[in-house]
Parts: C-alpha cells; structure tokens; sequence
C-alpha cells in the first residue's frame, strides 16, 4: 500500500504545540504536508478571503523531511491554497488541529479547525477536525498521540461515509482516565453572551465579546455527554445544511 | 397582535442598497431595529470577533422612526450585540440581507448574510436570510419587495419548524418572470478554485482568491433548478450539523 498524503491544518497558528502533536503522529502514516495560518485564526468559522490578497511562505528548510507553508489567510483559505496550488492532485487526507479548546456541540459553527475539515469535506477529500478540551498552550498533547493515530488509521481503512467529516474531542484526562471513543450527536448547547463593556482612554464605549456555554441537551448520546464522562466524543459533521425534515411542512404553507 | 419587533442585518454593510431595500419592507410589517456592519463582511461565514474589540455607533437621528447601529464587527457579531446589548428582549424576527448575490447551494456556508441568520435561529428568533442574485450595486431591489412580504408574513403567522432558518434566493428576473416560490433542498454544488497569482511590486508572490461554481447535482428538488427556472427557492436551514445518517455506520467501526 502506498502512503497516503496527508493535509495537516489548524486555526492555532502554524506554531502552535497543538499542529505540531499532530504533525508528529501524521508523519507516522504517510507524507505530511502542512499548509496553516501564520498567526491565530480561532473563530473565523468558514470564513475566506475575497477582499485582500494571501500570501504563502514556505517556512521549512529545503532538506526538511516535512514541507510546510504559513498562510496570511484564514483555515478554509489555507485548504483552498494547499488543493489548489501546492499540491499537485488532491491529498488522501486532511487533518485539522489538534485544536486548543472545545470545538464540541455548537462550536462546531464557529470553529477555524472544523470549518478547515468541512472544507476539505466538500472538495472531496476524508477529514477529521480534532480538538482537546484544555486551552492552555502547554496542555498535553502526548497523552492523545495513540488516539489520533486509532481514529485516522480507522477512517483511512474503512472510508468516511459520504458528505461527511469528523469532529473530534478529547477530555481534558490521563490517559487511564479515558474511557474509550464514542460515536455521539450534536449536543443542543448555546453559548450565553455577555459583552464587556469598557471605554477607551479617549471615553469612547467598545465591546468584549464573552459568554457561558450552557448545555441545554440531557441525551446522554450527546458529545457533551461523552466528555463529561470520560471518553472521546466523535461526531460526524455534514455540510449539507437542508433541514430535510422541514421540507413537507414547508410545503404546506401558502407561498 | 402587537406589532413584532424585527431585527435587520446584512453582511454587504449597512449602507448597501439591498438592506435598505429590507428596512423599506420590514417597516411595513413591524417595529424595526438595524445592527449591520459598518463595512462590508461578504464570505465571513460564523464568524466572531474574540481577537479584538467591538464598536457599536448609532447612526439614526434622535428623533428617527428606526433605529440603525453600524457595528465593526461580523454579521455574527451584530446579531449577538442586538440581542444581547441593544435589545431588552429577544426580537421576533432576524432578517438578514438582501444580500447582493446569491446564497443558493454551498454559499450559504460561506455567507455572512446567511450565518447572521443561522446565529438568530441559534438563539432561539424566528430568522430567514434573503439574497438577489445580482452582484451589482444597483441591482432591481424593488421587484422582489412583495414576495419578501409574503414570505415574512407567512413565517411570523405559521412559525419555522423548530431548528431551521430559511435561506431564501432571488433569480434576477422582472417581476412578470417570476414563476413563483418552491421550497428546496440545498444543491450539491461547489467552487472550483482558481488562484490568480502576483507579484507585489517588491517581487513577492500573492494570490487572489477566485473560482468558477459548478453544479454537480441534476435533482429538480433543488435551490439552483428552482433559480434556474426562474422560481423564488426557499430552502429550510438546520444548525445542528450532525450527520445522523452516518452515525450506525460509525458504530460498526473498530474504535
């Protein structure tokens, strides 16, 4: 079996100790390229860029093992330039992360990590969004290692089904401490706003934008469930957005 | 009834033709507010402003019958800064646009028009997303004025079926062309990237951002047959992600 080609991305920042963990267990699997935003693009949910130019640095050395490019732009762009202008066909998989925090439940809206997969996911290209729920720079990255390489050797053998990614979160556990992986949905969580609201030296009012993640969903076949119970959540993500179940109802109505 | 209080934004900015074009028919329906970015926010997708600070400035005079804020932030943001620091209570309805350009198919991942809507119906308000497909500036606002009407009457008297937003499309058409309104799933289609590579004039290559849309999917359920036929498509819209189909595949696999 040849090796696969591998598309590593994040929303941390190419620097980030999260895309380097997974850079380190991707080299293990197949040929590793890397194309990641060149500072922190968390949030930017599938945002491109239409409106400014993006530039693309190859920061690895010419004998590096490993070829690796920092793009100005956001996650999604990142995938579009890696597909579309660096490599030569499409890759065999596209891994994103390992992200820095959460991106379980509704985050999966607002996430540059998820949104990079579900990129990937409507090119026509396996993907897999990964997340660990500790937002520390030095959390522990080493302990999740054999997991990502289960999971990704597993999607690479038995093919994703269509129309659909992975979003994957990890508790913040020892190794021992993690129960097992679980295939979960969506939980029904939002996040409460609260705004900070502050003034400039020059008295103008500007705004923070904070909140609480409020878990509304009692299922107990949620993400959200899962990782408060020790195991590693799985959920797979679609981009088709159609509500198919609101459709006859819908036609109902006097349009 | 009360008259409801409607919430408008958009992601072309507050000063574009096609949300003045929304405000004019909203007002028609209800009590009005307008929080809309102050500058143009096409292809933002979800998202939000974490990284750096918001300013909201109100725009209307005092003695203004509508109340317009320009908000530096995402359409994303608007939404929440309405609901959560403008707003003493929940709005009974977010309407997005009109967006100049359509939202049909893949777009509504991208659009900004379409993620403030879906960041309504996340919060629990009635929302629907409308959009022209006509880029230009000056496009023909005024023909699709009364099916506006009676597509936000009808959702305000029949209520959304619970989780879905609307993303409603216009063909370009003279108002005698127009077939009528269908309700549609979202077509599998994609962008196919073309990158137009520069150089600045310091020798350092850039990219812009471009691509051809290719539809893949001959279904007549569809947004782009419907558009294509000169029909209004009205597609259902669901934040919940999950790929429930997926998930007793999943189940079987050796994790």
């Amino acid at each position: 079996m040849t090796k696969p080609t591998i598309l590593v991305t994040n929303d941390d920042g190419i620097n980030a100790p999260g895309i380097r963990a997974l850079i380190d267990v991707m080299a293990e699997i197949g040929d590793v390229i890397v194309v990641a935003p060149d500072s922190p693009q968390s949030a930017m949910g599938h945002a491109i860029t239409i409106n400014s130019t993006l530039y693309l640095n190859k920061v690895s050395a010419e004998n590096a093992v490993i070829t690796e490019y920092a793009c100005s732009g956001t996650p999604v762009d990142c995938v579009k330039l890696a597909v579309n202008e660096i490599l030569k066909k499409k890759p065999d998989l596209c891994v994103s992360g390992v992200n820095h925090g959460s991106n379980s439940s509704i985050n999966v809206i607002y996430s540059g990590t998820m949104s990079a997969a579900v990129e990937a996911g409507i090119e026509g290209i396996p993907a897999i969004g990964f997340s660990l729920l500790d937002y520390a720079w030095n959390a522990d990255f080493d302990t999740i290692k054999p997991f990502i390489k289960k999971i990704t050797l597993e999607v690479l053998t038995k093919k994703l089904p269509e129309g659909t990614v992975l979003n994957v979160n990890f508790p913040k556990l020892k190794h021992d401490d993690i129960k097992g992986i679980k295939i979960c949905r969506q939980a029904k969580a939002i996040w409460m706003e609260k705004f900070d609201k502050r003034q400039t030296p020059y008295g103008k009012d500007y705004y923070w934008l904070t909140g609480e993640f409020v878990n509304q969903d009692k299922g107990e076949d949620t993400d959200e469930w899962a990782l408060a119970h020790g195991y590693i959540s799985v959920v797979p993500v679609q981009f088709d957005l159609t509500a198919h179940h609101a459709i006859q109802q819908l036609n109902s109505w006097d349009l």
